[in-house]
């Protein structure tokens, strides 16, 4: 058993209960992402931490957060429920329940629409816990899930991915991408099962961890059907966009979401938010960076171009992002960063273009 | 309420509870279709009869198949759980439990793994349903699918089909082979996400009810991946397949399950055990005459032809099936009936070979 510190809450983890470190960025997300969804939907919230291993991410929620009512954590494994019992009393917290069940039991008997949150942070694919959720968070709720079985949702092994996932995923440079488009697909069918409507607010991806942050409403009209299609990989490596009802080359990738990955009104909140919180100064640089990216990737094509990829393809020197950007911008092109990666851009632009840019700027 | 009898069951309708005296054929085929499963894996089973309304569905699985060792039902109506309660005491059935829960809550309280077999019977689509039940079911189980939401599995609302299953559907002569195979391409899926196989084991359609039983295993590499496809409608209205990572045409209808309706064994023991039981003379002949239909639908492709709108549009008078299936496998050419209609032949010749046959036949 050791004493741990996280964001503002200090607690206990005992043995064999799984604890990220590297997750702690994300962890810090989410608690600006469950207050910007607060005061999106104008209410307090009550919170599902289903799969809360040593509670460490619902407790900041309630601590940090300031706008959860109720925290209810639940895990299958008895040692992570005394855990979580321990760090409750230890921070004192009396809107707190623990379950120790099943997540298909724990859902069901707390009943349809109790939580405004549900967070899934299960070891390895979410795909198993989806429909559930979808059916039973509250109408104008909010999922969040995260995925770290990211050698399925990246393409290494694509028999697995159309298994667990149902759609074609060759591995390509953008393919932390993919995995979040995939994983988005997912949600949206899942909603559509149940007569709701599923929009991304945020999707991040960072340290192995995807995560979704998606916004659940009871509705059939809204159903995004044109947000959800292929990314076709043609001969000449230019990728273009078909919808599910378009005729479609081989190779592709998809079904998958080719809308924006995020809500612009959320992340402007997000952004406007950041300063109410007390974030450590070095994870406050890095959000308010990220969230910078998100913004500006919303209404970018649903793939990403590599840099060094296409500096060594062609034999020059990898130009600066801000370079490539202006110059295709200044063609009349829509360009932009992503928050996948830093080496990464986004153009509307055709590959040719793309290729002439870099050859040009590279040269310099 | 009334005294009724279907089957060897007699039992009572409370006022206000659904009965639809037109499936009382699919319950038959489903008494011999638990039979044969029963002996198929060789064991006694626990069913559920998740959505009861007056159980007799279940009853006549307990009564009449005598492979059942505990029923159970469950339905969410007050009234409905009253009239079982009632039923179960008038038919003196001791290894029965009934519940009164919202089906979300009914299946995990049981447990994973309590029931060989889950039926799902609900108004309207199957599609909030499956998933849970195929996590549920005991490995090596049965789950039985009604859908009677035909107008969105036949593709008479292309958008409200899309949203709940995922597929793209367009209206077509054979549309309700469409929907068995969209409804299996469903629960397909579960499987995958769920880390299991599904395997459909016999799918019938009549008044306006499409049930699949399918077979439910753990599993994770004999996913049938090379049985999930396209029906691709090309210009000259002649059907080809496509596979999933094929290139894909439109008009297109999919993805759907593009293999075998049924388990060759399966249907063969159904055949074999249909004198095992009590059948009424009536439905006894039109099991027996249904299942050699399904026989022989087995291995011919995932489409059908419609006699009579052939023979319309080439301005003949329609040949007998028989002749057209004569013809066409005198030429080498798979061909047989379907057991969706009676105006409808398969086989896996081209279009304009069809369009000769028929016209040919027509003339004489």
């Amino acid at each position: 058993m050791k004493l741990l510190k996280e964001g503002s809450v200090s607690f206990y983890l005992f043995n064999d209960v799984f604890y990220n470190p590297l997750a702690k960025f994300s962890r810090t997300f989410g608690v600006l992402a469950i207050y910007t969804f607060s005061k999106y939907v104008g209410r307090g919230l009550v919170v599902a931490d289903s799969f809360a291993a040593s509670g460490i991410r619902g407790l900041r929620y309630y601590v940090e957060s300031n706008v959860v009512d109720k925290i209810v954590f639940n895990d299958k494994n008895p040692v992570a429920y005394q855990n979580i019992v321990y760090n409750i009393k230890f921070n004192k917290i009396k809107d707190a329940r623990v379950f120790n069940l099943n997540y298909f039991v724990f859902l069901p008997i707390l009943g349809r629409g109790h939580f405004d949150v549900i967070d899934i942070d299960p070891y390895g694919t979410p795909a198993p816990y989806i429909d559930l959720a979808i059916s039973f968070v509250k109408n104008r709720g909010l999922i969040i899930i995260t995925a770290t079985d990211l050698t399925a949702l990246c393409g290494l092994y694509p028999r697995a991915a159309f298994r667990k996932y149902g759609s074609d995923i060759i591995k390509t440079d953008f393919c932390h991408e993919v995995a979040l488009r995939v994983l988005i697909k997912e949600l949206v069918f899942a909603g559509g099962r149940h007569n709701r409507i599923v929009l991304p607010l945020a999707s991040m991806f960072s340290e192995q961890y995807a995560r979704i942050y998606a916004y659940v409403y009871d509705g059939r009209r809204d159903f995004p059907k044109n947000n959800l299609g292929y990314i076709e990989i043609t001969n000449d490596r230019c990728y273009s966009v078909k919808r599910v009802s378009d005729s479609v080359n081989k190779p592709y990738i998809g079904p998958l979401w080719i809308g924006s990955l995020h809500d612009k009104e959320f992340i402007e909140y997000m952004i406007k938010y950041v300063d109410k919180l007390n974030i450590e100064e070095s994870e406050y640089k890095r959000l308010k960076s990220l969230l910078k990216l998100m913004k500006e990737e919303i209404e970018l094509p649903p793939y990403s171009f590599k840099v060094s990829k296409l500096a060594s393809k062609l034999r020059v020197s990898p130009p600066t992002l801000i370079d490539i950007i202006d110059r295709l911008k200044g063609m009349g092109f829509k360009a932009g960063r992503s928050h996948l990666g830093k080496d990464y851009f986004k153009t509307n632009a055709p590959y040719h273009v793309v290729l002439e840019v870099l050859e040009d700027l590279g040269k310099k």
